[in-house]
């Protein structure tokens, strides 16, 4: 029942430029996490940071995996843009095409891939568009894991067209009745041992508190927690820390899931 | 002495959304020329343009390049940027991965490499951006022709690192007895049958006559022409008929040079 | 009961750089309208050509109105972007400030802001918005028209708040029983004589057939019709020469409604 | 000889969206300078910035300037791009006039103008382009300042056609013997002291010792300073500080040289 290994994904490589959001500090989580969901530079990033986080990763053992958003710097993607499911597939072919040249260049290989923002809740809901985003994936990445949340769209079609799933844990973020992450829009400073024992008990038990109290079943491969979440770095080393010690190994998905 | 084939290449994809540059009507196009450069975003070009103009390129059997450039739409990529040749080498790698994996999903691959523009004139004459970009390539896209001028360079850089190289005969421009292209803003509407003749001529012989009226060595393995040039479509078929008429074969690069 | 005078106006200066939509041709279109929309850059228009098409409005005695849009020059602004009231408007006041300086440039004074495509749509549903929107007017061009729907949000906080308003009749749209326009993804080629009559009815009875077969009030002080509707110039023509041998007047709406 | 008063000037507002560079806190810089340079948009700021940092300048009593770039996010501005003079001076009247639009909202007026990075360089040497930007300025902007390096093709323009002028002195960088800067990447952290005194004698004396060790001459009426430059905060109050001990007065240009 309990989970012998699991990765933790986060963010990282978004910025651009000289361009900075929080204080990520992309060198240090690198240390700390199982796989890295790389920018590519529509709603952050750009050619010459993805060059240097795919470099970390790979120095790292890091699983590389894609982050591609809507167009939206401005917004750092989490503004919903009403594109056409081709249109927004087509965008996602690009970015993740862009990254893999890059991951080429550095002699690794895609592990993933994990729309960024509003465009990951809307191939949450929005069948058409995972489906056809799935196809493209068959196509092009059949080996490369699809993130998503459990219960998605975006699972369904993967699951249906046999593309390689790992469903995400939200170690920042609380939970409804019904699995769902309830939408903050300021987590504030968060309890790094709160999270710990939080995300240690989903690990062995598959089980976390809703707000309303009561205990709800969240199925899981992948920890994710945001690099923008005020002490970041310190959750994730907590949250690390009490895992190690219950003998949970943190693994790459690639690793765990083969 | 006299080429038995040879390769008509020609920017192709180079719209985005619904914005138009001249009156490029690359299906007619398509059907007339071996290899396509294809634009990929950053001077023109959009992604749904680019997996369209690639589908287009797999039907017609056209060899498929990516035509990366400086990121500039409103100079359409004709305005050299400053950046550093790591900076500039890194626009490339995201601009052709980003190309590839259209090419990927139509389940092609990738024939060649031909910056646009700016970036094109300024690798001919920077060593540095030419070995880094060629370092990149044989990296990545080890079989993949780059194309170029003959001396430039590019050319030099590729040879040195053993990358195929193919070089270009521009058919709607001038030379000048050093063999390099006199520029001009504004070629005009150029008679296609005076073109014709002058490509003819160079195929069979290897010569063409500089603006000062002497002859000058040619060597090449395609030709390339402006599909923004007035006449382009009557250009290429002359240019073709005259080709074929003499016994010469059009063929992509990879056809040609392997 | 019926006009003796009318406006009419249409979207110009909507291309960029050496990019272009449809087969505008601005400097024809400027003889015949009395009212330009010119696009301020997000959308569609850049510095250079907003400059040129203020100087010919300006030569022309055509009355000058900002255009501003989403910011999406893929989409053409005609994808809604999620964006806060608050955003919207400044994205609004930047656009309308940067064509405004090239007004003052050339010696002349904003006539009208007409919003853009989705952005006019969003706000004539949006009273927040459309509220946001007309208190920045009254602030900054309290005698500047706001183009609008007739019974749309839009209107509504313009009268509200004092602001100069004057309500579209669209010669080359189809009307529902409410009022409102038919959406059509392709309106055709329509037949300017068709158009010419339906147009002059409208400013003699103030009426419109819907599609219904029903005829329906239509309020209006301005004509808009689209510079990217087929055969856009021979619409303008028949329409103008119609009206004009009925005695009405065309006039910018500075002249018609002071 | 020695200045009775002066203004500081720094640049503000170069963030957007939720992006950063450095730790500019804008609020804690506005209540210590007495002129503000405020992005436009192009290298850095946005619409919704903009209205809040001109909202700031206003309630602190600040001289407002607008802060135009080259069209460079990526870049910072720093990047020269090769457009033509009337190219670029489109690109500022847009950026001027947006920012104007934002003064006018706050009931302010706009006190200069001050081009960014690599584009107030070029116009420092740039005859052709300095003299179109002032002229414009003349047309548009009779009463705005123009900030520039003392003897700069900037200046000399603008004193020819009777534009108001500010020469900046440059707090955080070093001299050469002709009165340049002395162009370093990175500056450091630089004593606040150190820089205090540099700046009271150059106020007192208007000398400076260049990095050879001879003392030249520096004629100005501005102090600039970077807010990207480590320590930003504390320069500013160890330079205002000694300034006021010795009398100086500061104050924002247009109270200085009216």
């Amino acid at each position: 029942m309990a989970l012998e290994s699991v990765d933790i994904n986060c963010d990282l490589g978004e910025a651009f430029g000289r361009w900075r959001v929080g204080d990520t500090a992309d060198q240090a989580l690198m240390g700390l996490i199982s796989s890295a969901n790389i920018a590519t530079g529509f709603h952050a990033g750009d050619p010459n940071l993805m060059d240097e986080t795919v470099r970390l990763a790979v120095e790292h053992g890091v699983g590389i995996g894609a982050h591609p958003g809507y167009d939206d710097l401005q917004g750092f993607g989490r503004r919903k843009i009403n594109g056409t499911p081709r249109e927004l597939v087509n965008d996602i072919v690009y970015q993740v095409g862009a990254l893999k040249e890059f991951v080429r260049r550095h002699g690794a290989s895609l592990q993933h891939v994990k729309p960024h923002g509003a465009l990951y809740m809307e191939m949450a809901v929005n069948s058409e568009l995972a489906q056809l985003f799935v196809h493209y994936m068959r196509t092009a990445n059949p080996n490369a894991y699809v993130l998503c949340m459990a219960g998605s769209a975006t699972e369904i079609a993967a699951r249906e067209a046999g593309q390689p799933v790992a469903r995400e844990f939200y170690a920042d973020r609380d939970y409804d009745e019904s699995g769902s992450i309830v939408f903050t829009r300021d987590v504030g400073r968060p309890d790094p041992a709160t999270i710990a024992r939080k995300v240690l008990r989903a690990c062995l038990e598959g089980k976390v508190t809703a707000v309303t109290g009561k205990d709800i079943e969240v199925p899981f491969e992948t920890i994710c927690f945001h690099s923008d979440t005020l002490g970041a770095f310190d959750i994730v080393r907590h949250m690390r820390d009490a895992l190690v010690a219950e003998g949970i190994r943190i693994s790459p998905l690639s690793d765990i899931l083969k």
